[in-house]
């Protein structure tokens, strides 16, 4: 089985294809665009996207993807992020002058950056920050990324942990071709649009209230060529074949000018 | 007066600072968070910052720094955004080998500029990548960014609204010390946290839809500490002084732990 992730050897993402598919191939791609397009030109078995950080919000690119690709959710797995203080072999954290890393993890650990006194830089990636620390043979630079990064590239961790908010969770979605039914408690992903009249979403959500439906997350994203009108994401508690949320669904078809079910999977725990 | 805004001189932000307020000083600033400190330290009266566009959705980072500055949204503005591409007078399209710019101005113009056939390189701003094409004196590249930013450093306009889609829309905000009362159609942001409980939030639009309140944006942000609990950030049409607003948001107070009124200011219409 072969998973993409977005990124460099190292990163996050691969960690958690390991975390949650066990031994499989992870294959790294470059952006996003090209993770959902090589499962969907059969390159690739799935995909994990990170969609959502506890910190940092939604990674919205993702969203836009999900939809425009004809790709279905078929899981979800949750990863804590704890970020590595990296440098050479040896190095101590008082000879460091300077801190590079993806502008996220930068921002995540701005506290303890702030206590280290150093130069910030940021740079495109987490594990690519290791990788091109490595390449400079700068010794008073360390960079910020996983325990994996750091022994992928032979590397030293001088801290471990140290991110300003310990309640640092990445949620990730598996993508793939064909769409699951899962078996005992689920999640349903969909998005939809409604008509840009009062009340429009408040009589959406109540197709799930109604029902006691439980909504997990929604998220808005701006519809393309139409300003001020807007495609909404929501998450919530069920599986699409269950009658409860089959009727949901289908009241929501009253309502919606477009509605797509993106994927039921089994709920992760965090 | 001076009003802040992020960005080089020549931004949209600061075409959008003189459309709407007239002749004041225009403040550059490197951060967003540098717009909001220069306003809370009385250094400038004023700021004006993006908080959405039509194609590219929300600017997230402007959604946490109104919840944690003390300061008002007094008005909005809606600034239509055309890219012209810019290079060195007496350059002709066919010698343009690279084009620069903020990767947002990059993505809007994705299909134009595949048809030039050029190298595409992302730099910090847009504005900025014409002032960075005027110190290279490099002929062959060209940057993308406003008419204005071309005026300003004495630059070429090689073709004017090569963006994609010409529904493109800046959604700006006036953000001051002191809160307005307005006259007229207004609109009104409030951001408010909810019990994690089913309902919930389905509940707290009801008290906008009871009323006849149209709403015409939400957006949701990750609560800091919380993992998978969220700020919501509704903008509807009406004043808070108003008798039916100030019902909604009584009643809306029942259900939200936080609430928090932030500005209600005359509507812009775009």
């Amino acid at each position: 089985m072969r998973v993409a992730f977005q990124g460099e050897p190292g990163a996050y993402s691969e960690q958690a294809i390991f975390d949650y598919f066990g031994e499989v191939k992870a294959h790294p791609c470059e952006s996003f665009e090209a993770v959902f397009e090589s499962v969907a030109s059969r390159d690739c078995d799935a995909a994990l996207i990170p969609i959502e950080n506890s910190l940092a919000g939604s990674i919205h690119r993702n969203y836009d993807l999900l939809l425009r690709c004809d790709l279905h959710i078929a899981g979800e797995y949750f990863l804590r992020v704890r970020h590595c203080l990296i440098a050479f072999p040896g190095i101590g954290k008082k000879d460091i002058r300077r801190v590079i890393s993806h502008p996220q993890a930068l921002e995540q650990c701005a506290a303890y950056l702030r206590a280290l006194d150093v130069k910030i830089e940021p740079v495109y990636d987490t594990a690519g920050s290791v990788k091109m620390l490595k390449e400079s043979s700068d010794q008073t630079t360390a960079a910020i990324a996983s325990r994996r990064a750091a022994d992928m590239y032979g590397m030293q961790i001088l801290e471990e942990g140290i991110e300003d908010n310990m309640e640092n969770y990445t949620r990730f979605l598996v993508v793939q071709r064909e769409p699951v039914t899962p078996d005992g408690e689920a999640k349903t992903s969909i998005v939809f649009t409604l008509k840009n009249q009062p009340g429009t979403l408040f009589k959406a959500l109540s197709v799930f209230a109604l029902r006691d439906i439980d909504l997990t997350k929604i998220e808005s994203r701006p519809l393309q060529g139409q300003p001020w009108d807007y495609l909404f994401y929501i998450d919530f508690i069920g599986a699409a074949h269950e009658e409860k949320v089959r009727r949901a669904l289908d009241h929501l078809s009253e309502l919606a000018l477009m509605l797509r079910v993106l994927g039921s999977y089994p709920r992760a725990s965090q």
